[in-house]
């Protein structure tokens, strides 16, 4: 049932949902379990306001080299370079990963799946935001060495409603044995 | 409650089962919503025997360049080049992701994340292998232009029940605003 939300209420969560919402996340998986993350939560105004401001300059950018298929993808759900969920969200999830963790990627990954759907069981909407540029982040986190900013993920109660996007079923997902051969399975 | 498991006893898991797992997974959000995977189910024993073999001598190859922490933690758990679990797993679930998709390999992982939370709920067992080399697979599957082997998630009924490997705890991984800040949030 989960679905992406861009807008939020500015009503503040509880810290028991979100300490909910982050202890199921650390319990995901990770390679030789070096658990590669940290959160660093944002609730001060002023901060969000500034990565807000931040994020925007560099998706400003962005915008100016996507394909047409994205663009057009992006404009049919009313994405843009703007970001007011980094503003709006009550709380914003910066989540650090140290990139020499073998697998660290991947491991943060699953655990931001594990994270979203914690949330969503809490009646908490999330967006997994992706800045396209992730440099300022050492400074503004002070992050030490080693570590980066993967994913900024802004939590609260949704300020909408969107529709689902609709998926691939099963029979266009699945193969047996080798790519392209389909059995009874989906059926 | 999740753990990786690597022994599986070779009963087979049902249809129905597995469709839950492949239905949740399929639900999962992804960049422009381009769901950038397949999956290709492998249940024959033969091939799931070469696929073992070959994943085992890419191990092996792999053993001798890792460090000495890494094989510290591996030796700790009964780790090794060995992958028993590729063939006695009823089902191999071989995903393919398309390199091409915005924000692909977060998508994926993602994806990943809510895959093996599902089959916990059905009392499965998971385990997410990354082949340390897939350039094999491109041919062995028959995969198309674009198309890459991402991991391959051994699924059954467990066959050991590994101890649970421990997690940073909240006061640990938790900031506020900026690294190393700490408030009374996760006491």
């Amino acid at each position: 049932m989960r679905r992406s939300v861009r807008r939020f209420r500015r009503e503040e969560i509880s810290d028991e949902d979100l300490k909910y919402v982050l202890n199921v996340a650390r319990h995901s998986p990770s390679g030789a379990n070096r658990q590669p993350w940290r959160f660093i939560l944002v609730r001060d105004l002023e901060d969000k306001r500034r990565i807000r401001e931040i994020c925007e300059a560099v998706e400003k950018e962005f915008y100016k080299h996507v394909s047409d298929w994205f663009l057009e993808f992006t404009r049919s759900r009313g994405i843009n370079w703007m970001k007011p969920h980094l503003e709006e969200a009550p709380v914003l999830i910066a989540i650090a990963a140290y990139r020499r963790s073998p697998h660290w990627k991947e491991s943060v990954w699953i655990m931001v799946g594990y994270l979203i759907l914690a949330a969503q069981e809490r009646g908490l909407a999330t967006l997994t935001y992706t800045p396209s540029d992730v440099r300022w982040a050492r400074e503004f986190f002070n992050l030490p060495e080693g570590w980066g900013l993967e994913t900024i993920i802004p939590i609260g109660y949704p300020a909408e409603d969107p529709t689902f996007p609709g998926r691939y079923g099963l029979d266009e997902l699945v193969f047996m044995g080798r790519w392209g051969v389909k059995d009874t399975f989906s059926k």
